[in-house]
C-alpha cells in the first residue's frame, strides 16, 4: 500500500523496514520449521544444564525481541504474560533475575501451544513496530531487530544441537528426521599443507555488514610463517588416534583435559558407540555406521589438542584461521544443505577446503577481547563480553549453522571440555 | 457365552477371574482418569530424582503386569517393544538392569500416546490371560494380578504427589484441576487424649484379604500405657510452632534433621509460601490461603519429631497406632472424596478421628522387618524388604490414597527428610 | 591429711570424692598412654570427616570437664584459653557454636604440647573442685564427673579407631605399635545355636551403676522364641561369602547398602587388601596376613545384613542380644588385653562366647528411644538423644573398649554404612 | 684439593660445578630457613586441595632432584625409601603414578624429621654427583640442577603461600613470625599513566640466563599504543570499589567470576576481615589493620578484572607488561626484604614502580603457548606445557618470591578464581 504523499527518503526507510520485516518472518519461520518434526514431549526435556528444552528456545528468542525492542520502543505494548519476562530471560542479570538455567527442564508450562501463541503475539507486535517505527529510534530499532535475528539464528543451531543431545540420551535412539539428505559417497582427499607467509595482518570485522561486538575492532596482529591443513581431520584419522591409544597417553593431553577425560570416561567422541564391534554414530537421522571420510565431530578442545599433539602438529590460532579464510566465499555444508551432519568433501582446487560449514574448528586461541574492544551499551553488553574467560574460540560454522549467519571474522566460543556442539578440528604447523 | 459343559467349580473360578478382570479394568481406568487433566508436557517432567514423570508411572505399572504375569504365564506373549523391559523396570535388580531412576525425565519417547498404546496392549493381554488362566498357575496369577493392582494403586497416589511437585516448581503455579471438591468450612475440635492400657497386643496382618509381605506375620508386642491425640496436628497448631521459632531451636531437633533443615533452608512445610505477608499453600487446586483448621501436611519426620518435642509430646510407635486403629472403619478423606488436600474434620464421637485418610501419620518406628518376616519369593521379594533401612513408618493413608488400598496394618515408609508425600502427624504421650 | 574435726558423713563424702579423683586420674592417664606411641605428626591428621585428629580428642575430653563442670561449679575458674570453648565443642549446639567437624584437621594449633598443658590445667582444676566440692552441688558434680569419665573412655576407643584409620591411609602402612600382644593360635569352634524361649522380658538399665540415658528406662518387651549363634562370624566364614560372590549379588543386600557398596567399590571389609594374591589386613600392629579364625571386623551393617541373608540367618534384635547377655560376666578381649584386634576364642562351655569384647555386634535394631525415654536436662541432653535417627544399635564392646566401660544394656550406635569402628556380627535365627 | 694434573678446561668445568653446588646449598638452606619458625604440627596440614603440607614441599623438591638427576645419572644411587618416588611425585604422569594431590594432608609419615633426613640423603648424593659429574652428561646434569633449583625457589614461595593459608584457617590466627620487617610508613603516590607507542615488539626470553620453556621462543608481537599505571592498585583504592558495591554489581563482572563470587560469598579479598567495624588483614605476621597505602593483594583475576571495569580501565596484556618491564632492574620487595607482605612504595622517578616484587600482577592474557613453543623433552615436558589451558598469566614476582628467581619474561599462571597467591593488579588503558 504505497503512500504517494511520502517523501522519497521516507519511502526508502519504509522499504528498508519492510525488507527487514520480510527477513524477520523468514528467520522466525525457520525456527518453527526446525521444530516441526518434534513430538510435543521432545520440546520439554533438558538433558543436561547446557541444553535447553526446545520450547524454551522458541520462547526465549521471542523474549529477546520483547525485552529489548517491544518493551522500550513499542508504545502501549502489552506482554502476553508478564511472568515470561522472568522465565525466558537467559542470563541478562541487569534485566531482572533470570530463571535458573539448570531448571528449565522443570517447566511443563507454558505448553508448546502457548509458546507458539507467545511467538505470534511477539511477531504481530514487531510487525506493528516495523510498519511504523518511531523516527527518533528507527536506527536503534533496526540495529536491535538485526541483532535479534542473528540471535535467533544462533538458537537455530542450538536447537539442533540440543535436540540431538536429548534424543541421544534415550536408549530407543529415536531419529529426529528420517528424510535428511544423504551424505555423498566420496573420499576425503589427502591433506595438503598450505603455506602462509609471516607479516602484519589485519583481523576482526571491518566492513559494513552485521557483526557481533566481539569481532571488533579490526586490528593488526603479527603472524609468523605457518602452514594450514587443506581440510579438517576425518573420522578415519581420528580412529587411528584412538587405536594408537590416544585416550590412554597422558603425555598427549593438557592436564585439565586428562583429568576430565578420566573422570568422564571418554574413549571416543561424543555420540560414538560400538555396535557389535563396529563404530556407529548417533546422528539427527538416527544411529549410523561411522563415515570414515567425514570430518570428525563432537570432540572437545582437549581431544582436538591431544589429537594435534599425537599428529605432531598443533591447532591454528584464530588469527591464522581468519587470515586463511579472508576473501573465501562462505559456502559449504550448512543448515540449508540439510545433511545436518558433517560430510566428506571432494578436494576441488588449490585453496583450503571446508573452512566454512561441516564442523566448527577449534582454534588454539582463548576467547578474550580484542585490543580496544567495547561491549554494546546497556544490558545488550552482556551478550558476548562477559563470557570472555575460560573459553576457546572456534571458527567457520557447521552443518547446523544458517549460511547467512557466519563469516570469516565470526568468533564462536565454548568451554574446552564441551562436546555437544558440532566441533572438529583442522591442523596447523610451523612453516 | 456361558459354557454349560463347565463344571460348577470351574465356573466358580471363571466367575472369580471375571470379577478380577472387572476390578483390573476399574483400577486401570482410575490411573488414566488421574492423568486426564494433564497437558502432554506435564507427563514428561521429573522435578527431582524421587519424582517420576507421569507417563513413566503409566508405563511402569503396565510393565509390572508384563514382567511378572504376562511374560511368565501368557503363552506366546509378544511385548509391544522389548526395550520397554529396561526402560520401565523401576528397581528390580534381579530382573535385568533398571534404567537409572534420576534419568527418567530425559526420556521424551515413548510419547504419551505410545504409552497409552502400551497400556492397551497390556490390558488386552491380561484380558486374554484372565479369560483362560492356565489351571496350574491360576492361583499364582490371581495373586500376582492382585499385587499388580495394589501396586498400581500405590502409583495412583504417587502420580498425584508427583504432579503436585512438578507443578509447584513452576513460577506460574498452574493448578492441576480447578474443579476439586472444596474443603468444608469447619473448625477442628480440641484435641482430646485417648488412653490405651498396657498389655500384650497383636499387630500385623492376620486375616484373609490382601496385605503386603511387610505387614506380616501377625505377632505379639508388649505396649505400656499410652495416650493418643484424638486428631492430627493442624496447620494452625503448626504455625504456632513456627512463630515460636521452632525452626531455629536446635534443642528440639534430631541432629540429622537439624543439619538437613539448615542446609535446605526449611522455614515451613513444603509448599507453604508467604504472599504479601499471609501464608499460602500450593495445592493440586493451585495456590490457596492456608487453612488453619486442616491437618498440617508435607512435613518431614524431622519436623514432625521437632514439633512433638516442642509440644511436650512424642510420636506414637507404629504398634500404638495400629492398636488404636484396629476395628475402626476405613473411612475418611481419600482419593475418591476428591478434595486431594487434607481438610478439617468435625469431631464426631468418642474415638480418635481421621486415623484414615487426610494425611499419612509419621510414627516413631523405623521401617524394619517384623519378627519372622519372609519376603515374597523371586524378584517380587524386592518389592518391600530391601527398603528396610533408614526409613520411618507412616500409617493411615491420605487424601490421595484410594480408599480400598489401605487398612489398619498398612505400613507406608519414607526417608525421614522427605516431604513431598502427604504426610502429617498425630501426637502421643505416656499415660 | 585427715581433718579430725570433720563429721563422719562429711568424711564419707570426702572419701567418695577422693576415690572419684583417683579414678579420674587413672582414666585421664589411659588416654595419654594410648597416645604415647604416636609421632607428633600423627596427632594432627583427620583422615575423613568422621575421624578426629588425636590431639583434638585429647583436648575435647578436657573441654567436656571444663564446659560442664568447671565453668558452672568451680568458683573463679579461669580457662587456659577462652577460645578453646569454641574449638573443642564437638556438637553441643546449645552450648555455643561448635567448630565445624570436617575442619578439625585444619588446626595445627594448639600444638600437641599446648594440648597437654590444657589437660594439665583442667586436671588441676578438677583436683581442686573434687577436694572441696560445694555441698549443694556435690551430687551433680559427682554425676557429671562420672559422665565425663565415661565420655573419655568412649574417646579412648575412638582414638584407637581413628589412629588406625589415619595410619591406614598412608601407603607406608606404618604400625601404631609393634609390641602388641600376639593373637593366640587357636581355632574358633563350630557355631552352636543357643535356644531362648519366648516370653515377656525386661531390657534396659535398671541397677545402681552408671548407665547412659539412652539405656533407660528398663522396660518390658515380648520376644518370640529365637536362637543365637554361640560366637561371632569369623574371617574365614566371611571369606566364603566373598568367594561366593556375595558382593555381586544384589538380592542379598538392602537397597541402600547395594547402592553404597557399588559407589564405594566395596569388595571386602575395610582394611583388607590382597598382597600377592593373599588376603592381608591392616591392623594397629601393621599389615598382617588375615587370621581366618578371628571374628570378622570392620564391616558395615549392610555387609553384616547381606552376610546374614547369604547364610540363611538374620541379625539378632538388640533385645534378643541383651537377654542373652544378661547375667554373663563382662569378660573378653578388651583394651586392657592389649591385642587391639579381635582374636579367635576357644569354645569354653555351654553359653554364647565373645558377647563382650573383640567386636561390636551389629543388631537388627534401629537406634531409637526406649518407651518412656527422657534425655538428660540441659546441654547434656544432646549427648545421646539427638542421634536417634538413621543409626543402628551395636552391642557388646570390642578389643579397643575399656573393660569397665561396657555392660549388657550398653547401646552403641553407628550409621549403617560405617566401617571404621571395630564392628562384626553374630547370627540369629527363628527357633 | 686442587688437582694440578687437570687440564684448564677441566678445571673450568670443576669450578663451574663447584659454584653450582654452592648455589645448590644456598637454595636448599633457604627452604629450611623458611620452615624454621614452624611447629611440627604446622608441617602436616593441607588446608585445601591446592595447598600442600610444608613437609610435603620439603620432600617433593628433593624428590625432583632424585627422580630427574640422581636416578638417571648417579651410578649406584640408592633411594632412602623407594616408596617416596610415589608419595612425592606431584603430577608427572609419565614418571609413575603421583599420590593423589588432595590427600597429601592425610600423610603423617614420613615425619618432619624423616623428611629432613631425606633432604640430607639427597643433598649428599647431589654433592657426590657434582663433585664428579660424568662428562657425557655434565651439560644435562648442570641444566637439570639449575632447573631443580628454580623449582625449589618456586616452592619457597608456595611454602609461604601455603603456610599463610594454613594458619589463616585457624580461629586462633597464629602468626608465622613476629619479627618480620615492618612496613615503611609512607603514602603511595598518585597514579601516573605512562604512554607506550604502538609497534612491533619482541617478547619472550632471548638471552643466556635461565628461563622456563614457557618463556620461549622470543617472538614478535604487534602492540597498539597503550598506557600503563605507574603503580599497582592499593588497598585504599580497592576499598572504594567495595564501598561502591563492586561485589554486588553484576555488570562489572565476567560471568564465571560473578557465579563463583556469589557461590563463595566473596565480599573482599581473601584474608580481609572486619574486626569491630575496622578492616583487618591476616598476614604472615598475624592479624593487622589494613594498610590503605599498600598494594591490594589476594584478589582473583575475576576481582582484578571487575575492579578494572569499575575504574574505567583494563588489565594489561602480558606483552604490554613485558614491554614496560624490559630493561628495568629486578629490584623491589622480595622474599629477601623480609616483609613477606606487600608494602607501599614512595614514587621515585619517571618510570613505572613496583613492577617487580610486592604482588604478582594479573594480566589480561590467557596462559597459552608462544608461537613455536616446544616443551622440554621427556617427563620434564610436563613441567609447564600441560597447564596451558584455563589459566591466566601473572607477571613480576611478589614479596614471597626469591629475587633471583624472577625476570621480565617470567610467566606465572593461576586459574582465574584463585586467591591464595600474592596477587594484585596494575591498570592499563588505551592511549
Amino acid at each position: 500500500m504505497p503512500n504517494l504523499a511520502r517523501e522519497p527518503q521516507e519511502r526508502l526507510a519504509a522499504d528498508r523496514f519492510h525488507e527487514l520485516f520480510v527477513r524477520f518472518q523468514a528467520v522466525r519461520a525457520t525456527s518453527e520449521a526446525i521444530c516441526a518434526p518434534l513430538a510435543i514431549e521432545d520440546f520439554v526435556v533438558q538433558s543436561m544444564p547446557d541444553v535447553s528444552p526446545p520450547k524454551w528456545h522458541l520462547a526465549h528468542v521471542s523474549w529477546f525481541f520483547e525485552a529489548f525492542i517491544l518493551q522500550p520502543y513499542l508504545r502501549g505494548y502489552q506482554p502476553l504474560d508478564p511472568r515470561y519476562d522472568h522465565l525466558f530471560n537467559s542470563y541478562y542479570q541487569t534485566h531482572g533475575t533470570p530463571f535458573p538455567r539448570a531448571n528449565r527442564g522443570l517447566l511443563s508450562r507454558p505448553t508448546v501451544s502457548q509458546v507458539y501463541s507467545y511467538r505470534q503475539h511477539v511477531d504481530l507486535a514487531i510487525g506493528d513496530l516495523l510498519a511504523h517505527p518511531p523516527a527518533e529510534y528507527a536506527e536503534e530499532i533496526a540495529r536491535r531487530v538485526e541483532l535479534g535475528l542473528q540471535h535467533e539464528q544462533q538458537h537455530q543451531e542450538l536447537l539442533l544441537m540440543d535436540i540431538k543431545h536429548i534424543l541421544a540420551q534415550n536408549p530407543l535412539l529415536p531419529a529426529y528426521r528420517s528424510d535428511l539428505r544423504p551424505a555423498p559417497l566420496q573420499a576425503a582427499g589427502m591433506t595438503r599443507w598450505q603455506r602462509y607467509p609471516s607479516g602484519l595482518r589485519q583481523i576482526g570485522h571491518g566492513g559494513d555488514g552485521f557483526a557481533f561486538d566481539c569481532e571488533t575492532p579490526r586490528h593488526r596482529q603479527f603472524l609468523e610463517d605457518f602452514r594450514l591443513a587443506s581440510r579438517p581431520v576425518t573420522n578415519g584419522e581420528y580412529l587411528a588416534f584412538i587405536e594408537d591409544k590416544g585416550y590412554e597417553r597422558s603425555d598427549l593431553w593438557l592436564a585439565d583435559g586428562w583429568t576430565l577425560s578420566r573422570q568422564a570416561g571418554w574413549q571416543a567422541p561424543l555420540y560414538w558407540q560400538r555396535v557389535d564391534g563396529a563404530w556407529c554414530e548417533m546422528t539427527l537421522g538416527g544411529l549410523r555406521p561411522l563415515d570414515h571420510e567425514a570430518p570428525v565431530c563432537h570432540v572437545s578442545f582437549f581431544e582436538a589438542d591431544a589429537f594435534a599433539s599425537w599428529a605432531g602438529a598443533r591447532l591454528p590460532s584464530e588469527a591464522e584461521w581468519e587470515v586463511a579464510a579472508q576473501g573465501m566465499p562462505v559456502r559449504g555444508n550448512f543448515l540449508e544443505t540439510d545433511h545436518l551432519q558433517p560430510v566428506a568433501a571432494a578436494p576441488l582446487g588449490e585453496g583450503p577446503e571446508q573452512l566454512f560449514g561441516d564442523v566448527w574448528e577449534w582454534t588454539a586461541s582463548a576467547y578474550r577481547p580484542y585490543p580496544g574492544f567495547r561491549p554494546l551499551p546497556g544490558s545488550l553488553g552482556e551478550y558476548n563480553g562477559k563470557f570472555m574467560s575460560g573459553q576457546m574460540v572456534l571458527r567457520g560454522g557447521c552443518c547446523a549453522t544458517p549460511q547467512s549467519h557466519v563469516r570469516a571474522s565470526y568468533r564462536n566460543f565454548f568451554y574446552p571440555g564441551m562436546r555437544w556442539q558440532f566441533a572438529g578440528l583442522r591442523l596447523a604447523r610451523e612453516a
